[in-house]
């Protein structure tokens, strides 16, 4: 008899959930030539996924979307972008975390089902998606992608929600993690965080319409005005009615978790994240740090162009000069590949060049915000050697990143985080350098003014402000709890 | 307050739902480098299906796929199918029936659901797939592509059928209308086909293992034995315990509806089709034309290449002799575009061209396999006239074509049919020609040594082998009836 | 002391002189949006060249060109054309015949002078070439490209041939050799042709304006009226004055020399080539062969579409029915690779496929147009055989190939031309048929109503028409004599 | 009579005689893989030239060249370098001075002529060009190009040249104006710069084995060790004969005109450049203009990253903290089109953006290396009022650019030049600063510790080293002289 795979056969998967972290949203309501405005937005977001790219507008009829692999540029060709009618919208960019680019996964998603259609994009990462999935397949449901995103409309189509009052809000309600979204139907756009706040999201006020975006500094290229955040716990929606704001999950009862590391590396120093201009933030870093771990040294250098403001502040506090001793390669791009190419190590040297006289001779300062692997650091702190520095001197503007991560960043595995199993003096050495000295978590939330009750130190901490569902298995950890 | 929007919200959905029709499958179990041989198989199905290709490969635990958008050639790199391992595999080239391709809709579909993980590629059309969507949708299930074979298996991952000994069989009583499909888990290859037979499907042998394709004649290219057809109702399953078949519909309940039409256009010559040698079929169209619609000329030439067969028998049967009065340029492609294109007529004619000499002053038979809108073939007969043609008689190898197709085949609309609202007579001066005869639907039936209760002939006759699930208006026909 | 290298030296060069062989040319005079025209007319003579493609536009004061590599629609955008303004121009295909695809030699050539600018494509191969090349060099000129072309503009730009009345005569006057070519300044289109008349050159009306090309189906193809040839040792030069005619070598010293291989196998079917219509000469070819060399045999087949005419011609003299034996795969085309792709074999057999009915038990009359190596022939008719043919007879419509060409058909080497070592006994053992037999030079002499003293039969009989200056060489026809 | 034209037409030839200007080289002798190493040495020199890019291999007895437009990364494939073999290279990148693309002028031009194969690469401009091309025009040579490298080519192959004891000496001897340039043939590889030593040459070693750049920064990247620079007026040859030095012209009869605009803007930071570490220079000019031109203001910013050194020197010397008011996009790249895009201006903004805080309220110091047209600027200084900036005080690294270059850069035309007609006050007006001030031709000097003697000033001053010969004409200025 033929017979599709037995109950107890335990076939492997086509691999791990995939979050929808390191990613980049964009909504619009309300604004002419909707496709536009996000197709040019999106750029500003694309420090936050370049793996792939999505549109999705509707004429308040129907929902037309475009979507590629790759950079904006390469995802979407402008003259289709010229084709969308229509004033609302929503759009996605997506980071490359794996090899594996699968046109299924390119967000947004659009999505049909009882109530019509919809299009979803999503930053974040679900704690308990694996076992939401489990659930929904139990009673018959079937997946075609491997993210998050997918699980918030099988939840949002679920008749036990679709008769609620308010089917999005009863929906979230189920949902564990980190998420800042969009959401749109034919008519309506919608903007909602989880009540935890882990990823970022704003709105805007541009002529008559409205528009959302992962970050600020979107507003500024499109002429738009930073109106506020979407708060933790909130649907936010956008219809001809006007704006409507819901909690969905009392604040009170959830202490904030606000990504630190946004602050730290992630975020674009242009834009205005949890309150506090991100620029602004690095520069205190690189201020506190002096204060907290001076050095003797004739000048500071930054790893362009991450260590830039905090080099910039370390060198105002301390009053050593601050000097330009890389110089990085622009054409060198994500694309590069030589004939004799061996890997990242050698990309690494051709991206940037050492700056012989500035560096010769001298005692550095080396500023950059984060040591993960420590391979590319070591690597860099090598050219400065080999170019004659006379002492080095490594200060990171944030702590040792020892744990990983569950609400959307994609960290390596803990055996590949330096900072997991080393004492920083094995660090120093591994790094060649003479002296090392990391942020303290306290001068990380000075720097933000803010509290531990505020932001989620977890990754350098390991203080996880939730259980993760997902990970029952002592090894999660190391298993990166992805089932 | 925020919410999705309300029940009685009528709002328009992407598009009308879009059948699998004009494709082509593959499949392929106990092959070594499945992924090679589905790729070079693929390539003898292109005549089926444009628009976009893919291939699923299992390697006996996870399912890894590749897919594009264009041709073969356009939509997969040979670099990345050589990545690929597994004995076990589907493939599917996809028909380009609207400008609008999405890239969710590429086959086969990777679905992950309670048992683990499936692919399918699927030929034909469900005529109650709205029906059963809608019910779908009610239940809360979700729908990411406009394709009949998502359908499928919402039904296999439901648990009224998971449940079953056989959960495909169950699934598939519930399904009307036309299919002609591959499905695969990691371990199992399953080729299955509607009760009515509507589009073929052939099992071929190769070394130790087993090929499954819409056409032989990719099995002549690869290697592989023609074995036998997929039975209409059967599920032939492929695993490491053998082949195994089983009816999931009696035989005899149902008549069969092999779809004619593949034999007078659309399938490869060289297939074996239904039993018959499709390029045989064609001649014997020609030679019964050529009895039943004779024609006092001095040569018969063929509309290149898809009246070359019947023009043969023509030809052969009337005496007078074939003639090659058009020469078509072979790098005049489909991805021609010239500076001051204007559309279809321009190309038509970049094409073509006629060889002065063999028309100039003759009186000429003109064969063809059908005449759907009639421009194409008016264009084609100007060309004639303005090279010297005396006589024009046409002759077309197949009945007109005069009603929708619901069954696979994407026919215009009503409208656009030259056949559906005209006499023969006012066909003939529309074509500009001396005189038109097409075939008699005795003559076609003859062609194929075949019976009315054998062969769906409906987009001749109008008399369609099941009622129409899908459309109960009664501007059905006008409407294409796809809700 | 530094130096260049010593006048001794004797350093190899880039490679052998590259005829301008296997090429298509196009004119325009006082055609609006020439560059359009020129376009669309080198479709039709892709089949002669598809390793570059060139256009060059003038507006009466400037030239401006589009050059590029492949086949015309990857060479040249239509929006690029779109920009030329112009109503003079010329237009290149150039065959690929090595792996080397030098963008320098894509033509056509753009070259300034003492007089101003000229563009020139050309169609043929100058035999003493490298004689006049040695001849520039020891005084002094540079040579940029590896194209007969530009030794013609050196002659042209030469003191001693500018202040001549005629200097494109003058210059004319010191080639030898095949050579059908068109030649433009900013105001005027010259149409040359070497006084043997190897290679094709045609004049066409269209309008107000002229066309000038290759081969009369682009004159089809654009709705032009083919005029006349450009005469053996003719000048036409097309200005605002009118159109001019000079005779630069008398055509009673020379006899004609046309190649008769453009009939046999490269022109296309459509061209009226040498006064006669390509097709019509295939199909006589064709008859005379089932004349002079019947078979006794159930059905004729072709080998497409090379030897579809003539495979018609001997089916219609012999009586024996025409069958259709292979079809072609249009989708696998020239840029076909397949993960396993072994080399030139597999593809042939992905090309073709056979209809196995009409084989099977079969005696097969297969023609074609003519064996070069064997390689491929034989591949097909094994592919015949494995398909159950019962006999197999070769009839091929032109004589054994034996000898090379130095008038711009490019020929593998002698030791790779079947025929050149082989009887036909050895020949048919090789291919493994029946029997075979070749057209007889009486029989292709015939087939075009003309005489010895017409035609270049070179490269079946070694009867070469003019001394070869380039190959002084015992084993010139080993080295293929390119210095 | 068909004649070519006669010889008192005067037509327009294809466009100005086009100089090598801004464009970078590289050469290699006795490295193996020598293709790689060029290939990934001219990523360092990308942004001497981004129109195209080739490189040309000689395995010792032939040469083989790569060449394409666009990018390095667009132009060539790495695996085709892969398949080059040989231990002598050149290659080159040259940039976009206009929308025409010619493929003929991709250099290096590889050229036969009677020695042999040679090809070149160079970098500068001559300012007798057009002297040169009509003499040789007149003797009937012809050109394919219009860069100054065929000219050089054509000299060297000239008889009055070639027999003389060193012909590439003997050539030099007739050519004016700027270049630094790098030949090979075969054997040998050289490399020569003009008496005046406009453009830079280096010389670097590697292992056993020479490599030659126009900046020393792609030393650094691929390992060899700076040696020297190549002299004014000086050939070195590289020859299995070891390394030849050759003095050409009298370096006592030129005074040095080194281009100052290389260390102001052109070239990379982190080269030595006429012996001075560009870095250096440019940290200095900052410095210098904060002691000539201070401003009372609360912070300096640079528009990055042209002005970085600048304005790191500027705040280092004036005490005023360094802040980061502009973020750019590293993703807005060179391909940037948005579907509403209308033209430079939004590409700007795109390009960059401003950090609000750092802006808002303060009166900034704002330090860029040059302001040619003033209309990215003023865009730019917009950004900072719209931002809220209190004042504006902007400083200029160097002096106004009022002059023509001929020796390689390529300046917009003295309309465009906004310093060519204004007064200091009408710029200031013009740009809406509070306080404008650019560098003295004294501070920059200085700042590369160099005389007028030493140093070209001339697009400050219109002080020319050199008459040049091309410009006769009293318009010569406002026609670019270009002929």
């Amino acid at each position: 008899m033929a017979s599709p795979p037995a109950k107890n056969e335990n076939l492997r998967r086509t691999g791990p959930l995939k979050a929808g972290h390191y990613c980049g949203v964009m909504g619009a309501f309300g604004i002419p030539n909707a496709g536009d405005f996000i197709f040019n937005g999106l750029y500003s977001l694309q420090h936050r996924g370049q793996e792939s790219a999505g549109i999705a507008i509707s004429d308040g009829e129907k929902i037309q979307s475009l979507k590629g692999l790759g950079l904006l540029s390469e995802a979407i060709a402008p003259e289709d972008v010229d084709k969308l009618r229509g004033k609302i919208g929503i759009g996605h960019v997506r980071y490359s975390t794996t090899g594996t680019k699968r046109v299924q996964n390119i967000q947004p998603l659009v999505i049909e089902y009882s109530r019509g259609i919809v299009a979803i994009g999503h930053n974040g990462n679900l704690t308990n998606a694996q076992k939401l999935r489990n659930a929904f397949e139990a009673r018959g449901s079937i997946f075609q992608t491997s993210t998050d995103s997918e699980i918030i409309v099988h939840l949002l189509a679920d008749p036990e929600h679709i008769e609620n009052k308010d089917p999005l809000a009863s929906a979230l309600e189920h949902v564990e993690g980190a998420y800042s979204a969009v959401l749109m139907d034919a008519r309506n756009l919608y903007a909602f965080r989880d009540p935890y706040g882990w990823r970022p999201l704003s709105i805007g006020k541009l002529g008559d319409g409205y528009v959302v975006a992962s970050e600020t500094c979107a507003f500024d290229l499109l002429g738009a005005r930073f109106v506020r955040d979407v708060r933790p716990g909130e649907i936010v929606r956008f219809s001809s009615e006007g704006v409507e704001s819901s909690q969905f999950a009392e604040p009170q009862k959830h202490k904030r978790a606000q990504c630190i590391f946004e602050h730290v590396y992630f975020a674009r120093p242009d834009s205005i994240l949890f309150g506090e201009t991100v620029h602004e933030v690095r520069v205190r870093l690189g201020e506190r740090l002096a204060l907290d771990a001076p050095a003797e040294a004739d000048a500071v250098i930054s790893v362009p162009h991450s260590g830039d403001p905090a080099a910039l502040g370390f060198s105002r506090r301390s009053g050593l000069p601050l000097e330009q001793g890389f110089i990085s390669n622009k054409y060198v791009g994500r694309t590069f590949i030589t004939p004799t190419q061996k890997g990242r190590c050698e990309r690494v040297e051709l991206k940037l060049n050492v700056v012989r006289e500035v560096v010769e001779g001298k005692r550095l300062v080396v500023v950059d915000d984060s040591i993960v692997r420590g391979t590319t650091c070591r690597g860099r702190l090598d050219m400065l050697r080999q170019m004659g520095a006379k002492e080095l001197h490594m200060r990171v503007s944030a702590p040792p990143v020892r744990n990983p991560c569950f609400f959307g960043i994609d960290f390596p595995t803990r055996e590949e985080l330096i900072a997991a199993h080393r004492s920083d003096e094995e660090i120093r050495k591994f790094l060649g350098v003479d002296t090392l000295a990391y942020q303290s978590t306290e001068g990380l939330l000075a720097a933000v003014n803010g509290a531990h009750d505020e932001y989620c130190l977890a990754c350098f901490t390991g203080d996880y402000p939730i259980a993760i569902s997902d990970c029952m298995d002592k090894n999660a950890f190391e298993n990166r709890c992805r089932v």
